[in-house]
């Protein structure tokens, strides 16, 4: 009898535990996992050049290194997010920050939001003109603030007596998403229209006009506690009028983080994402249908979000260190390193 | 044999379609019902007069028969909602419209938003200065708009281009409102804090310093047809600072509504409704995990809520008519009619 039982305690520890702790070493590094996208839109059409493929390519890339350092090096996604971020509104490239479009009126008004996935804290801007980082903004609304979303030149006082970076509205301005404005202008319409029938090329990066009217940049990360950030930046659309608001800053809508399921950015037309209320659904799906992280974003975006003929995608990540990355439109900038080490910078579908 | 198939149809006719057809005639009007809330807060503590109690009755009750003579009418629960929340933003009594409270600017600054359940159309406006009925703001933003929310002097240009009528800012000047805000800025706060410690009844309804708090005023219904709409207007928050955005403009925030499952008007501590995504998160519980109306709001209002430290509450109503109102406050200002016919005006819990 007792050779019995010590043969089923073997037989138990080579079967479980005896088997997992040899592929699991007691030293093993807490998982880490970060995304980003620079903004979805019919990227295949737009024939970009050798030359800003690279630039864009680079330009994820370097993000990607600088959130993931932070997070291998043990600093907290929110760190990683607001690092990331800061560094995609501080290139011309992207429709955040620097790179911001114009409204109809001729301003770049911008707009920011982030979310701690530990305790659903959050804090967001909309209709900036004077921040040069308008998700540090977001953050001391996090912070700072009793308020969640704050607006208009009140948000941009906010933001200066907390002692942020103000620059001038000039500052702003790029020849590229000028020029955008302009053709906007002479066309009379919002860039939501005819979505992949302009190809006018001009001077520099101005043929990105399709672009343009889903860029945004966001960034989800997962850090070693085990705590979930999601932040998102944009300029919204070219030509918007009538101090509209689109999903970015709206939280549930374009951001948001839950560590009972997930981290999420969107990017795209703003008024189908809200619709839709996407960001929320993805967590609301992991948590009341037990949907996986893949599962949940590709219904969101692929099913539902098309269903109302939505147009954009999503960046995603989970506790376990999952990253999931959808898309409608032909392209989305985007780049990421999973829980497993796997990374990949990409822009076409 | 033949003797044998007539029994069978026979007994077949008795116990299922023979039976029915006699407990619901053929011409059974179909079912309607509305919900209507005129902000949640304090109220045990605020002793209201007899006078004060009996206006808030009458005008939630003017109210009531008003949307449900609409809805017995045939007519849509969009015209409903909109003819409801008119009435109210027109009363001084409310937090919404002429009733609306002081900013730290001393402006009125109007937020509003509507759904409809059919297609998930929706249209929202903050900030507003000048439009008498924010309400019928949001409902042209849905129609005539391809945004989805609007804000700011754009807002106010945008419902001036389509003919809504416009207001001196003068016109929401109320003397209770002022007074509720000098009170706030001697104590130099917003007014969010120490619910219920405050007492300080001075002339006339200026005691309701708690209520307007969480002053707002939203109406949901179901018509003939079958189709659900939400609508919710308030004036925001005594005191409120830097462009400061609650969720009452924020779709599936402080409204919601969809076919499938309800549609929701919340009332509250706006930033609290924000981080529980409450409105879109009663529908998305219906949906996923098959609770029922009233399940689903008692879940989001008294546990999920709570759990933030959450105060206020909302109204719900889904197409088989059912009603519910949720409020973690002591009381809420409220008036519903259900599919049954059963209906109520009630303020305290």
């Amino acid at each position: 009898m007792h050779l019995f039982l010590l043969f089923l305690c073997v037989f138990a520890m080579s079967a479980c535990g005896g088997k997992e702790s040899n592929e699991e070493p007691m030293t093993k590094t807490p998982i880490t996992a970060i995304a980003i996208h620079g903004g979805a839109g019919n990227l295949k059409k737009l024939n970009l050049t050798k030359d800003e493929e690279k630039a864009y390519k680079e330009a994820l890339g370097s993000a990607l290194s600088l959130g993931d350092s932070i997070l291998q090096a043990g600093g907290s996604s929110e760190d990683a997010v607001i690092a990331v971020i800061t560094f995609l509104e501080d290139s011309p490239l992207f429709n955040a920050g620097k790179g911001a479009v114009f409204s109809h009126d001729k301003k770049n008004e911008l707009d920011a939001a982030i979310m701690l996935g530990k305790n659903l804290d959050c804090g967001a801007v909309t209709g900036l003109f004077r921040v040069k980082n308008p998700i540090r903004a977001a953050q001391l609304v996090m912070h700072k603030s009793e308020h969640i979303l704050i607006s208009g030149t009140g948000a941009d006082q906010f933001a200066e007596e907390q002692g942020l970076e103000m620059v001038d509205p000039s500052y702003f301005f790029t020849t590229h998403r000028w020029e955008q404005l302009q053709e906007a202008l002479k066309e009379d319409s919002i860039s939501l229209d005819h979505d992949g029938e302009k190809q006018k090329p001009t001077a520099g990066l101005s043929n990105l006009w399709d672009d343009s009217k889903y860029g945004t940049v966001g960034c989800v990360a997962l850090d070693q506690q085990g705590n979930l950030c999601a932040g998102t930046s944009t300029g919204g659309l070219t030509n918007k009028k009538h101090g509209r608001i689109g999903d970015t800053p709206l939280i549930g809508m374009g951001t948001y983080a839950n560590n009972n399921s997930c981290a999420v950015s969107c990017t795209g037309r703003g008024e189908d994402f809200i619709r839709a209320t996407v960001a929320y659904d993805i967590s609301a799906r992991m948590m009341y249908l037990k949907e996986d992280l893949k599962e949940a974003t590709r219904y969101v975006i692929q099913d539902k979000l098309k269903s109302i003929k939505g147009r954009g995608g999503c960046i995603a990540v989970d506790t376990l260190g999952k990253v999931s990355l959808e898309f409608t439109t032909t392209g989305m900038f985007r780049a990421y390193r999973d829980g497993k080490g796997d990374q990949k910078v990409e822009i076409y579908k």
